[in-house]
């Protein structure tokens, strides 16, 4: 059965060419006229500037958590130093390969931006879609295809370590793996998140409100930062927070195949059935471990196929090829799961538990679009709110951010439980492939957006003719409800995320239950539940101070340098790519060291059972606080588009709409989007440590 | 040792004999000038008028309740008719003593205002705020009189009815009194809450900002129900809130004390060495339940004393005269509960217990002022952020209420875990007893504030000299601080209700543990932490609705009677006040039947267990939420305060603070408080109908 996964090495392989075809693709794209290459190269430099300094600070991190790793597990019990050595050398490896995505994806992001404009300039709206779609691409199959590669070299490689029993070793150092990735997640996300506020405020606050000149001019210091920023944020931070997800998911499937208790007498128990196929529980668990690798592989072979969908034609909606591209891939993705369900468990259940989760998914995305975009009428009502005001339009946004947690939760609920009911708490770690599992579409249609905003940033700033300006707009448009869509998958993926190792955690501390009655568990639960808002109030404080400095250094190049508003002058735009690149990097100490500090010292003082409530204490409330922020950011931003389009710029409501907007962007973009990486890592830091807790003081 | 409850009817008598002598003191002081008389008695009307609406509406709705459970109880195991109907009538005189005591303090309080203001004017400071200080005593020793008699009564006389073991029965039935308590609260709270910021925005809104004429200002038609719902809100919703902790926390406190396990022989266990002195395991749970009794007994005679302290000398500094009769409250509660616990218990740890909420209590107060009061550094970075904007200084705002969640959840976290430590989870109980022993103080300085903020109105309206507003600004502004710590408060005594009133349901409904691995209780969670963010979002849309028929109808005055602007003709203030009631009793249909039917829905559903999840969700994730609006809220108060005291009204600077203000209005009086009462409520729901649930469709 382990030989299987031979074939996910190969379809990693597979993802990965995808990727360098779409990136020559790419590439080989003709760039427009010298002025659009010029701004390009601006954007590209600034990107990979940011991406430098963060891979270095992370280079120095990542070594020292990889000595603490190696030094601290054996202070544990039965934690042999192979297996922490292992543990550092795997978290060195997930680290590695997210950071290498990232650097892969933006490179392909801020090359397609002027490759798409041009196109959308000589060929229309088709090819520019392919282009922009193509360029996201590369960021969506460099994670699926580096995630499932290298967790599949992993595996094959290290259960056949000499002196090393697969079923007892793998599933205690492949998590190393996961913190790895989440490392990266924590610094893409969290500093790519006060990286493109801090930008875009100060690009707004100065350029457009006290100076008046328009977005995306080429005057303005700050705004290269500003569209850095959007690949900063958009590219590199979903791009690491899903590989989380992903590599996640399958790491909690792992652990759960190979520790938990499997039903031998009890009939009633949802796995009993399945291991009377199995000539002995070793074998069945090494099916269950296989079986998250072959739905990831099959996940990425439809995404190809569904891409191959996308932007063709001569007239296209490009909302509906994007859509068209997801339900192919879903669709795929479903059928495949229900043949290899049957061929390898001869039972229905493994399938329920993976459509469970790829369906929610799919619904919850579909639901944040009710919320978040103009067509329908939470939008319309803050809009209508802007007309008494900012106040008004504020408390409505939070009151449609607030309300829409709900739907979201039920069916993250129901899902939990259809999954726990046909396949127990594997079934749970099922559900979260079975939603990540296509989320290499997912990524590219992320992506997507930055990469068409950029382009009609370019078209802008190049002084290109108004059909281009038209045609990047309708997609850029088209880009911002299916950003909002993009961050309702990564909540709900991190949720049912975090939930497996949860459960994972549980077994690896060998925990046999969490008891609400106990008051550690009650008082881990107060504080988990705290974090997420601590984290989220950091996180906005820092985008102020960073916002706050990048204003003063805009003021200064508008006063110091006169000829830049008359166009004579250049503006120093790397200053302000500086200045955000070392906020951001400065201002995420605090929140990580948090993430960090916090379940081990719990873990530590008040015992793994406390801990235990303090994982579920953040997972509940991060995630409410997480679709709270997103939806209201994302239903501010189009209730201000709406307003431009309807009432105009510069009426009463559209003042007050920008108040709301500017209220939303550390909200969506910065806070909310950070507390998916808040409550993955704490998790996965609690799972990589259980080793080390004990009981605590009141044990 | 039952005996020992003769002697806090006595003492509840003594309170509200108090009461009845206070509500004469101010009754007799005289009124002011015609045109204050005038005012005042437009004030009082209005509040009655919207407490008569309310009760009548109570009245129905407790009738139906009361029969509801009358017939449904019998239908769970073991629930005789006896007993239920029982439960049924406790519900009916929990509501009944919460309601009295809502209409003798609005009484009070709406009575007091127009005297503080002559006082004001005639005698000075200590006058003054001695008087106010008296109003706002009627609402709080009603509070713990009527509360403490009440339950004494009931506990004396049916656990003495023939036929009733009052080991086996009293605790069956005395939650009934808490559900009505419950009742009352929830429609003062949140209809209160909604009436009184309907009022406010829409005086401010049309009055200040379209037309520019200054607060209070007796042509503006809303004024009065401005001046009312400050009454609705902070008197009756605070005061029903905090009857509803008092009550619940010796509930649980009884409920636990009869029902828990014992230790017979676990040495460890906290309560092994006090049942050493005990004849009896039975004994001692008679000691158990009557000892909070006794704690609250001495709450009140304390705060009897220290309310001495309070408005004497001639030059007095009103905040800390207020927080000298506190600290004077709170010192002979100490003193004396240990020497009680001694005499009772022979033992320290019921004492640790006791003052280890009421010091959380205390501190939390503390840095509630800390995060709020213009004092300190928060409120100034908000004031400061206010330079770039409005969207800067929310940002700033809700960063603040974020951050302010950390402490008071770390300190109800320690005083847990000592409570337990202590004294198991009766400990817990006694905790919130110790917490709310001095509720009598807390209201009457709560209930201060808006009796303040009235004569304040009442001072402007009556063009009174400007030495008499200085006096009343001056009391108002300690007002606004008492405010917010008592918020404060009110939030962590109802988080350390919530959780004692969660031991007793798990008690009741015979859960040996609540296990979050089990995916019923994580989906009961999920479920849980999401309604505190659904009913915020339903309460602020509720007041953006009302706000919004409020404006129609102040704007249709001006423009239908141009004399009112002019001074010849009186604006109709009946009108905005029946708008506001209507508006309030409308939008609480909603919220109230979420908060009643989730908890009996997840309990049959999903099951027992499932409902305890949900109850530790909606805790952790309400306490939160309420910690963040009421903190959010009051540092924007004080924010836009300190502007108006520095740059002054007029500038950039205090339109973005203004803007902050009214947002954070609903956030603090609506939404926030409302969280209190959710959470309570759905937990002594749960308790109520324990007997009804099974294991769920899953079990």
């Amino acid at each position: 059965m382990t030989n299987l996964i031979y074939a996910t090495v190969a379809i990693g392989v597979i993802g990965l060419l995808y990727a360098v075809v779409l990136y020559h693709k790419v590439k080989k794209a003709p760039k427009g006229n010298e002025r659009m290459r010029e701004i390009q190269s601006f954007i590209k430099e600034g990107a990979m500037a940011f991406l430098k300094k963060e891979y270095t600070i992370l280079a120095f991190f990542t070594l020292v958590v990889f000595l603490v790793i190696g030094i601290v597990l054996p202070l544990g019990k039965n934690v042999s130093a192979l297996n922490a050595w292992l543990t550092a050398l795997n978290f060195l490896i997930g680290a590695f390969l997210s950071a290498l995505a990232g650097f892969i994806g933006m490179r392909a992001a801020t090359s397609a931006n002027s490759a798409v404009a041009n196109a959308a300039k000589d060929h229309g709206m088709s090819k520019a879609l392919s282009l922009a779609f193509s360029g996201g691409s590369v960021m969506g199959f460099c994670v699926v295809g580096l995630g499932l590669l290298g967790l599949s070299l992993v595996y094959l490689i290290e259960s056949n370590l000499p002196g090393f029993n697969p079923n007892e070793g793998i599933q205690d150092v492949i998590n190393g793996f996961g913190l790895g990735a989440s490392s990266i997640a924590l610094f893409a996300r969290v500093g790519g998140g006060i990286y493109t506020k801090a930008a875009d405020v100060g690009a707004d606050l100065v350029g457009k409100v006290e100076i008046g000149i328009p977005e995306d001019d080429p005057r303005n210091p700050s705004v290269i930062a500003d569209n850095v920023g959007d690949n900063v944020g958009d590219v590199a931070g979903m791009g690491a927070d899903l590989f989380e997800s992903y590599v996640g998911s399958i790491i909690a499937s792992i652990t759960l195949s190979l520790t938990m208790k499997m039903p031998t007498s009890d009939t009633k128990h949802a796995l009993y059935k399945i291991l009377d196929g199995f000539a002995s529980i070793d074998e069945a668990r090494i099916a269950f471990a296989v079986f998250p690798f072959l739905i990831c592989g099959i996940g990425i072979l439809a995404a190809i196929f569904g891409s191959l969908f996308i932007g063709n034609g001569q007239k296209i909606n490009p909302h509906k090829s994007l859509k068209l591209g997801t339900y192919i891939t879903a669709g795929i993705t479903v059928i495949a799961s229900l043949v290899l369900s049957f061929v390898i468990f001869n039972s229905i259940r493994p399938f329920v538990a993976i459509i469970s989760g790829l369906i929610a998914g799919i619904l919850i995305g579909i639901f944040t679009e009710i919320y978040t975009s103009s067509d329908h009428h939470y939008v319309k009502r803050i809009a209508d709110q802007s007309k008494t005001g900012a106040a008004t339009n504020i408390i409505c946004g939070i009151s449609v951010g607030m309300v829409s947690t709900a739907l979201p939760v039920l069916i993250i609920a129901i899902s939990t439980l259809l999954a726990y009911y046909f396949a127990n708490l594997y079934g749970i770690a099922l559900a979260s492939v079975g939603m990540l599992s296509i989320v290499g579409n997912t990524i590219a249609i992320d992506a997507y957006g930055p990469i068409a905003d950029n382009a009609g940033g370019i078209a802008q700033m190049s002084n290109l003719p108004h059909e281009v300006r038209e045609i990047t707009d309708h997609l850029d448009s088209v880009g911002n409800t299916t950003a909002a869509i993009g961050k309702g998958f990564a909540i709900s993926s991190a949720a049912l995320t975090a939930l497996a190792l949860f459960a994972s955690y549980a077994q690896v501390a060998d925990i046999n239950m969490i008891d609400i009655l106990n008051p550690s568990v009650v008082v881990g639960m107060l504080i988990g539940a705290m974090l997420p808002f601590l984290f989220s109030a950091l996180a906005m404080s820092s985008v102020g101070k960073a916002a706050n400095v990048m204003i003063m250094e805009v003021r200064r190049q508008f006063k110091e340098k006169p000829g830049i508003l008359e166009g004579t002058e250049k503006p120093e735009y790397a200053k302000c790519i500086e200045i955000s690149t070392a906020a951001a990097i400065k201002e995420m100490v605090l929140p990580s060291i948090i993430a960090i500090l916090a379940p081990i010292l719990t873990g530590i003082i008040l015992g793994k059972n406390a801990l235990g409530g303090l994982l579920a204490g953040s997972l509940v409330s991060g995630i409410m606080l997480a679709i709270f922020m997103a939806n209201s950011g994302g239903a501010w931003d189009n209730a201000k588009k709406a307003i431009e389009q309807g009432q105009g710029k510069g009426t009463f409501e559209h003042s007050a709409s920008v108040i709301g907007d500017t209220v939303g962007d550390p909200f969506k973009d910065t806070a909310g989007p950070s507390l998916n990486i808040l409550i993955k890592l704490m998790t996965i830091v609690a799972l990589v440590f259980a080793s080390i807790f004990g009981n605590g003081i009141f044990g």
